[in-house]
Formats: C-alpha cells, structure tokens, sequence
C-alpha cells in the first residue's frame, strides 16, 4: 500500500519539482524499503538542497530545460524552477540504502589499521619479509606494533627470537602479539626500552623464554606486561590517522551509520577533531564505555546530533558477561565441555541495576552486553524492573542476545527491547556453540526469526574489528545461515533464516531505530537523509549466498558522495608523522 | 587618515545598500577605533546576514522604501534591494565595540558565582540570616558552599560553631570558607559526611578547633581538606549553570570575548556542551592549564574556530611564578618586607622550555603567567631562545607581565611577545607592591606606557574572578592611574597613564590580536564579527574617572542582541535541580 502511494506522488512529480531540490541521482535500479519495509523499486532520487530527500521518482525525470519549454508553451509566467546543482546518471545501475552497523567499535577498527598484521604468513622469512617491508613503509614510527604470528603455522618447531625481529627492524622497538593473544615477540630495541635485563623476574602468571641465560624475545601471558606498559598510548595525531583510516574503509564497504559501542573521551575527542574540521562523513551513534565516560562525554543528559547528524551520544554500553569461546559466557547450566564452569558475570544484578538507573535517569540510552542464556535473563529481568520507574520510549538494547533461554524469550518481547545482533558471529561461531552448548540448549541461539516472530525490533551489525565491517556478509548469512563455505549446507538451524527485506531492514532502518535516528536516516523515504550506495549488481536478483560478494561502486551520505571505487583515499587517511600505536 | 576614508566611503552608501545587508543599526553616536587606533565617530552600523559589519555608516541611513522611490524615478530596473530583517534606533545613545578580557578564569567565575557570598555581613545574627535564605532560596542542592566570613568584623571574640550553623542549614552538608581562606567553617551534616569525631586528629599543620571535647566546626589550615576531600565535584549540569551565570555576567558588562586562561577538559566540555545547544554567546579564546590539558582538549594542532568564532583552543597557559601578595612572586633580589626571601620559580628554566617546546612545536601559542621581575626575565630568556626555533607570527603571551627590571624592557620588547596586563591590579595592588619591593624597583611596574613606548603589544584584562571582569574600571585605572576612591590623587606613577583610545585599544583589538583573533573580531570595521555594546554616556566625553560608572544598555555579539539591560536572564542561568558545587 505505501509503495503505491509512492508511485503515485512519483507520477505528478515531472511537473512539479520542488524549489529547493539541490540534485538528482537518475537513470538507477532503485531498491529500497518502505516505512513498512517491503521492497520498492525507484528510477531516481531527488535530494534537497540540505541533503535530503524530496522524492523517490518512477520513470525518467524531466531536464529542466524541457520543462521550461513547457512552461511556456503552457503560458506559465511564474519564475522558472531552478535547475539542479548536480545530476548523475547511474548508467542503470543498482541503487541501495546506505548500510547502518549497529555494533562495531570504530576506534578499534581505526588502530587495528593502523598495526602490522602477520596472519597470513606462512613462515618466519615470509613474515620478516612482511615486517622489514612495513618498517620501511612507516619510517616515521616510534614503536611498530601487530600481530597474527604463529610459530605452529610456520613450521618453525620453536619461538622465534629478538635477534630475527632485530635483523628487519634495526633500532626500531617493536612488539608483535601471537595469533591467540597469549604471547609477544618484542625486538632489542623494545626490551632496552622496557628495561629487561638477564635479572629481570616473570610475573606470576608470566614466562620469559630465554636463551643461553638471556631474555630471547617471546613474553608469554602475564609477562607480557612488561612490555605493555612502555609502549606510548596512540597520540592524539595518531587517533585522527586511524580514524580517517576506519572511516574510509566503512565507507567504502557501504556503511553509512555505525553504532560505536563503548566509546571512551578520547574516542569522542577524535569524532569532534574530524568534525570540527568537516572531515566526518559516516554517522556515528556514540554509546559511552561505562558510567564514568557518559558523564565525560556528554554531561548531564544525551548530547544534540551534531554536525548534520552525523555525531551523537545518547547511550552507554555495559557488560553483563564475557563470550563464548572463552567460556566467559554466563550460562543457567554447565559448559557442555567444561563440566563445573558456568561463566561469570561482570557485574552483580544490583551493580547493573544501579548502573542502568545511574544512566536511565538522566535520559541516555542502556545498551547492555548479554551472551549467555543466563546473562541474557539477567538483563531480561532488570529491564522489566527498570521499566516501572523509566517509562516511556527507552529502547533499551541487549547487544550480541546471543543465546536465549526459549522459556525467556516472551519478557524479551517486552518492554520494546531491542535485539542488536551480528548475523555473521552465528557464521563464524556455530561449531563452538554446539561444543560449549550442545544442541538442545541452542534453541535460542542467533535467533533471528524468532525474534522477528516475538516482534522484537532487530538491529544488525558486525562488531567489527571482531569481525569484518562489511554488511554483505552479514546479509549473507542472515538469508542462509551457511559461511563463506557454504557451510554448512542449507544452513544451521535454517528455520531462522530472513528474507532479503528482513536482513537489509535490520542492516539499516533497523540500525537507525536502535539509535533513535529513524527520523533522520536509515530509509529512503522523503524528509530523510540521502544515504544511498550505487553497488555492482541487483541485490533483489543476486542469490542470497553471493551477496556477500557485492561491491560498493560509490556512497553518498547527505546527499553528497563520500566514495568512489577507485578513487585515490583522502589526504586524512595518509600518515604524515606518527608517533606511536598502541594495540587497540 | 583612516577616519577619512571611511567617511568617505559611507558618502556612497546610501546609493548602493549592499544586498546581503541583514539588519541596520541607526541614529546611534558611534565611537570606535579604525585599525591604526584612531577614534572614530559614526552614526549607524550596517550588519550583514553572516552577523559581520558591512558599512559604518555617517549620517542617516536611507529607508528602502525612499531608495526604491528614487530608484524607480531613475528608470532603474534591476531587482529592488531587498529590506533590512532588522532596524535597530538607537535613539541617539552611545555604540562601542563590544569588550574583550584579554584574561580571565570563565568557570572560576562562574562556580563563584554558585556559592554563598558573606562578605558583607556584621554579625554573626547577619550572616545566619543570609545562610537560612540561600538555603531556602537553593533547595535541591546536597551542599551549601561558600565562604567570605570573618568573625572580627562580626566583633564575636571567637570562632562559630557548627551548633549555630545547624540552626540555619538543618541536615544539609554546609562548608564555608573563612575569608582569607585559611579556615573553614563545617555544620554537624558536613562533619558527618567526613567521618569527624571526637577522636580525628588534625594533620600536620592543621587544627581543630574543639568545644568539650568535641570538633566545634572550624577546621584551620590543613585541617580543611579532612572536610574538602568530601566535597563533591561539580556535577556536569552544575558546571553548566555555572557557565551560564558567568556568561550572563559577562554580556551584561559589555565583554563579548574573553580569553580563559587555564582550562582544563571539564570547562572545555562545558562550552562545548553550551555551543553544542547554541547557548554560547561570548566568544572564547581558550588556553589549557597546561599540556595535559592541551593534548587532551585539541589533540596535535589548535581547533578550528568553532560555533561561528565563538570557541577556540588556541594555546597553552603555563605558570613561572606565584603572586605578590603572598611573596610568591620570583624576584631579583630580596622581598623588602621579608629579607632572606625571593619567591620561587614554580618551573626550573628547563622545564618551561621544555613545556614552550611541547606546545609550539604542535602550533599551539603560549602563555606564560609571570609577576615577579626575574620570573619575567625567565620567560623573556626562554622566549628569545624558543624563537631561535620556532619562527614565524607565534604571539608569545607574558601573563600580568607585572614587574619587569627597566633593563630587561628592551629584551621584552623583542620576538613580538605580547604583554597581558590587568589595569585593575594596579589600583588594588599599588600600596602592597610598594611595601613588598619599594619604589625604586618598581620602575618598570605595572608600566603600560613603557610597554607601549617600546612597541610591546599590550592586551588588557580583569583576572576575574579574582577582579571584577568589569571592564570599565579597567579603562577608569589605565587612564588615572586612581583606584575607585580616587587615591593616589593624580594617580600611582602618573607617567604611566594612558588615552582612553590606548586602553580601549587594549580592551578590544589588542585582545583579538593577542588570541590571533584581529582579522574575525575586535574592531568595528567591514567584515569584522558585528560585536557592539549600547552605553548610557558618551564615553569620549566622560571624565576618566567616570568611566568606571558607564552602565551597558545593550550588548550585541554577531548581529544578534544578547543582552538587554533589564530584562530577564535567559532560562538556562536558573538552577533546576543542584547536585552539588564545590569550591572553584
């Protein structure tokens, strides 16, 4: 029925074009959703002169010039319209909504970019080749720092040692952790800076491998503290590095919106810096880490949208529990493959009541963490109890939701929670729950149709830089529940596959609503921000388990073009002089 | 000269309004100074839509409705001017450039402004009564802070207790500071709050004063802190309302721009929050208290200019010195009212090098506060080295500048090092600083008209809240050299006087200029910021003396009136609900 009304307004538009229209984008394969998210199909856009849209337009839209002839011929003496600043021909092309992250962590994507990353090496002189590679591109660098080694994979039968680091990093301290995180590989340079010496003792916990009575370069667990704790946190120029870094590559993966869960003040200081000198493009819906950086941030109550809703504060993100594949995931029952072990909780259910409160009372949003069906539960309950005294629209969130107790699943719908989850976690991590879990307790794992179904609203993301930021995976996934593989085939748990109007609803109008921008961006519709993305194919055509393969051609946000594929990056995303990079 | 070619350039005005002309103000007695510091004299202000000054205007500005009369008569057919948004008569009252506090502590005025003011109580029975009525006038507020009180003036013969504190302040925590600050005065609620009894000991240096065994409320020297260590911090919206007073205060004594000298990133948040929500009105040239600050306010360069030049984080504020009064101030040779003592240096010669370094090194200018004449010729030193370096239009700021040695003037007036200096001061200070160091070193004190002689940029301020940010009495002290009752007559080193065009120089573009600010505001001339104040006398006819008792009719800032003598302050300098303030 909305689709309808649409043409319909679309049918009067080529003879009356708005004033104020600033542009068009014609000549497209228009696919969007509606505000009841069915699929429409459009052949152009018309953005104001603030960015937004007037109109989506079926058929060709007139040249101004035509029209003026008209016009005359009409004997219409009223000031001619004005013709557009821009106009581009989308050579046909597929049109799409900008994509919304509803979880990632942008600062983190930033610096992880920022870090030399050895996953793929295949042996240690590949590996070196790599390093020696990147020190030469990064002269600047006061530390060098990544990771993604793994001795095992190398085939090199021991660990390497500060001396092979040495011989391709020269006197520039470096400090590179292990595949798993369990480990570092630091040079000579970087043990000199740490002050390590043949006397100096492991910490509990720790190990320092050695070589004939020295300290050889490998720190393992709590040892690698001592390493840690020299190296320079990223400098404010640093952060502003990788910023520019993420930015460009959401953008260029179609995310036009991205939640940021768990922000702390020097994450918003870098937002402002890129928004105070009009280098902000993507729209960043800002949840503090923790009570304390709420209050840093924001002060007494959410902050405005800044910067043409591009920047707001308006929530902060707590921790109920830890993951799954560390077993820190807090369960009603015992791990199926660590019998005794049940999780923890990081707060108490009064710490987290009280931490909700501290937030709900001054207006900012609860985001709240929740793996285990346990943790989740405890959520559940502490929103019912918060929702007597803080009434109104809340939209309290329960990020990741991963594993619901199917018996909780009815006080989940309540109280108009949101679900924030990232379909390609249940791609990535499947396997391990049916270890950890066991099929029977998974019931209400990764649930999607089943929250669609309780008419939970759905939020997707990636939790990027956990996993890729790209949305076509995700989209991928939430209409197969197979990976990349295809695996495996037709899908795990295939009953709670989505649509492709679900999955992209959830990937933008859904992402919007969680942020309280639904009035703002996340659909195509008039009176919203022109958020849109010109991708390579009909993503309404293109088989489910290939989506995951589209490429973004160019994104707009505001009605302004923020990406070309091709395209050189900006200036921004470029080092010029940096001073040092802490991991993330 | 100057003066001339504007006239001249207004003769053609009133033939050609240009067409963004946004508002008009008229039939005023306009005195400004051009940019050579001439006193000008206008009689209307031409203000464009971006706020800025387009035209000063001699004579009458015409109507448009006469103009297009002539116009048409002429047979001229291009499109008619359009009419001025808004027309402001003036009714023949005094305009001037709106003023600038070259130095000031924004929030420390505005935090003082929260708290309870005894100054000017006689007697114990006095000050109750002003208690019980902040406290009923302040209901929501966890404490009740302030100070002033003096109980030799009250002619009690001994301290106050908290007994009788309690009968005015009921439970609520109450905390005031004697008025030399070396002693506090607690109620049993504070007391409580603290964990005091019977049996705490004061710290070292510190004394509680007891009544039967018992703390009786006051709390001398050291003692304090076991009183101030539970003093809540200012709570955001506190800070908020805080800045709101401060700001109202400032508008209403005519300054439109202030430079803040030592922020830190809470006060920083604090504008950015009143910009954010379009409640910032006085522009804010902003030095953080420090590098820490620096970093953690702009990161690795200054902001931009923000909010419409409103807001900027330009440089830092460092300290090398203490005050006179306290014989803080580093000097030369020996205090004459306490032989053997020099003050003290509050940075060795390195660490404010390494400190100027840190900050210029990124761009950022320095400030640096000095008082004493070696304290002055440190910084001067440093200053001539750090230029050896760091080239180019760097501004270095000498904080109060306040005694300088007459052989170390040439050197000051090197490297284009600005004097800020606080006129104020002089008057307040003059009979103090003649017993701290005598008349024969004190040549170069205080010497305005030496700084000038020597070219050295002079820019003027209150130091408020330690003065009133008033600016008037500045003017009234530079050009008399008297303080408020007229003493010394004649003036304190009368040859050190200066015109009301030099100290108004000084109030307004020599401000702008010291915050590299003179191309955006501090001058009524085109293109500048329209930033303007109406005054209830012509102050070019005023004797000096007088000058202290101009009132502000009106204040302007942008084109936009933020000030109205009389009318209500606007809702956001009201409390609503108080959390807690403490001391600034």
């Amino acid at each position: 029925m909305r689709a309808a009304g649409i043409i319909l307004a679309v049918a009067t538009l080529a003879l009356a074009i708005p004033l104020h229209a600033a542009g068009v984008v014609d000549n497209v394969n228009g696919i969007a959703l509606d505000r009841d998210g069915k699929l429409i199909h459009f052949d152009a856009l018309i953005i104001d002169d603030q960015g937004k849209i007037t109109k989506l337009v079926q058929g060709k839209v007139e040249e101004p010039r035509s029209r003026e002839k008209k016009r005359r011929k009409k004997g219409d003496d009223t000031p001619p319209a004005p013709s557009y600043s821009f106009r581009l021909d989308g050579q046909g092309r597929t049109l799409i909504p900008g994509m919304i992250d509803a979880h990632g962590h942008v600062m983190g994507l930033g610096l992880s970019l920022l870090t030399l990353d050895l996953t793929d090496t295949k042996s240690l002189a590949e590996a070196q080749a790599k390093i020696a590679a990147y020190v030469k591109d990064n002269p600047g660098r006061k530390w060098i720092l990544g990771g993604g080694w793994n001795q095992e994979s190398w085939g090199l039968g021991r660990f390497p040692t500060a001396a092979e680091l040495d011989a391709v990093t020269g006197d520039v301290p470096t400090w590179l952790e292990r595949v798993d995180g369990h480990a570092g590989w630091a040079n000579s340079a970087a043990m000199r800076a740490a002050g390590i010496t043949p006397a100096t003792k492991a910490p509990a916990g720790g190990r320092i491998e050695t070589a004939a009575g020295k300290p050889a370069g490998v720190f393992v667990d709590a040892a690698r503290g001592l390493i840690d704790r020299v190296v320079p946190p990223p400098a404010p120029k640093d952060r502003d590095l990788a910023f520019a870094k993420a930015q460009y590559l959401l953008l260029s993966q179609g995310i036009t919106g991205i939640a940021d869960m768990g922000a702390d003040l020097n994450d918003w200081q870098t937002y402002r810096r890129a928004g105070d000198r009009d280098r902000l493009r993507v729209r960043i819906m800002v949840y503090a880490k923790g009570i304390e950086n709420m209050v840093a941030i924001a002060g007494a109550e959410p902050t405005p949208w800044l910067y043409g809703d591009r920047l707001r504060m308006g929530g902060v993100k707590l921790l109920m529990d830890g993951a799954l594949g560390s077993r820190g995931a807090w369960l009603k029952a015992d791990y199926s493959d660590a019998p005794g072990q049940r999780g923890l909780p990081l707060m108490t259910g009064a710490q987290l009541r009280n931490n909700m409160s501290r937030a709900a009372m001054d207006g900012f949003q609860v985001a709240v963490h929740a793996i285990g069906d346990q943790a989740n539960a405890e959520v559940v309950d502490a929103i019912a109890e918060l929702s007597e005294t803080y009434k109104g629209d809340r939209r309290w969130r329960v990020e990741h939701a991963q594993i619901i107790d199917p018996t909780d699943l009815p006080r989940f719908a309540q109280n108009g929670t949101i679900a924030s989850m990232q379909p390609v976690h249940e791609a990535s991590d499947w396997r391990m729950a049916m270890a950890r879990m066991g099929e029977a307790r998974l019931k209400g794992a990764y649930a999607w149709r089943t929250m669609l179904n309780a008419h939970v609203p759905l939020a997707f993301g990636s939790d990027v830089p956990v996993e890729s930021s790209n949305p076509f995976p995700g989209i991928s996934v939430a209409m197969t529940r197979e990976d990349a593989k295809g695996e495996p085939a037709g899908g795990w748990m295939p009953e709670q596959r989505l649509t492709l109007e679900e999955a992209m609803a959830a990937f933008t109008r859904g992402g919007a609503y969680a942020g309280f921008a639904e009035d703002r961006f996340g659909t195509l519709a008039p009176g919203e921000q022109a958020d849109f993305l010109i991708i390579d194919r009909d993503i309404s055509t293109t088989r489910p388990a290939e989506i995951r393969n589209i490429q973004v051609i160019e994104t707009w946000i505001g009605g302004k073009r923020v990406y070309v594929k091709g395209e050189t990056a900006p200036v921004e995303t470029q080092p010029n002089e940096i001073t040092g990079i802490s991991s993330p």
